[in-house]
């Protein structure tokens, strides 16, 4: 059974100051206390990753990098896919290629909006219809399926604004 | 604009101690315990609602119960809809005759599985597929549209199982 956390980069600096270079838009300073503590607050709920897998941008890598310094990894790696307007296709192939070493496996992908709340609702109806909101430092779990395509057949057991974490 | 939410009851005994009797079930000393956690981290997090409505059988009652008295709600109703396999329609017939007093009204029901989940993905997809894990004590959170029929418009900001309140 393998459980899939897709959580949203941290609050970043305005867009109007890095027009040409969103992809180096970093977080801000508040952007980077928010998700540290987010991040302690997974730590100490239980929560472990196998692996987390991060858009390549600035801001997503900042966050997926304050997840580990917490202890929730001791794997990051860049997904090219998980840049914005990226493909969940890609992922999917990358995911049949994935053994997780124990008989439940955590994984966390570490991106942006719409994409990380169409992804989710790829996975778990099959369609997307924008009714997911995820906001900057937010969560969604799934649970894939065992077997098959996990397209329309995972479950979605969390959503979380981060409000509700601090 | 209105934030609904779902609240399935605690932990309740076990359904063989009462066959032909599942309305009087009664909360587990456990359920009571940990649904009044739930209630207070609730409470702590600055939730409050203008109304509950309640399943008349026992345990989803005592549950929202638990939340009036950890101060979430000064009203508390029956509604008999809520009751198992009740149907959604009774529901938003009520809603269309109730004023909420401030500009967010914020609405809490309190019922069973797999009925909340159901109205939820009604509510968020326009159909069921039966696709989000409620679990007792977790709870759902909808924004309703503005204006118009709620039923395949409502956006889903929240769903927890009760481990990640605790």
């Amino acid at each position: 059974m393998t459980n899939l956390y897709l959580i949203r980069h941290g609050i970043a600096a305005d867009r109007e100051a890095y027009v040409g270079h969103d992809a180096v838009r970093p977080l801000t300073e508040t952007g980077e206390r928010k998700t540290g503590k987010i991040a302690r607050r997974l730590y100490e709920l239980g929560l472990r990753f196998e692996i987390i897998l991060t858009s390549p941008l600035t801001r997503a890598r900042q966050t997926a990098e304050i997840l580990k310094e917490a202890g929730l990894t001791d794997n990051l790696e860049e997904f090219q896919s998980l840049a914005p307007a990226g493909e969940l296709s890609a992922w999917l192939d990358w995911l049949t290629h994935w053994s997780p070493p124990e008989a439940v496996g955590n994984l966390a992908l570490v991106g942006h909006q719409p994409d990380l709340g169409n992804w989710a609702e790829t996975l778990v109806w099959g369609q997307v219809r924008e009714r997911l909101v995820l906001k900057k430092a937010g969560m969604i779990g799934l649970t894939l399926p065992r077997v098959g395509s996990p397209i329309g057949q995972s479950l979605l057991f969390w959503l979380t604004p981060p409000r509700f974490l601090l």
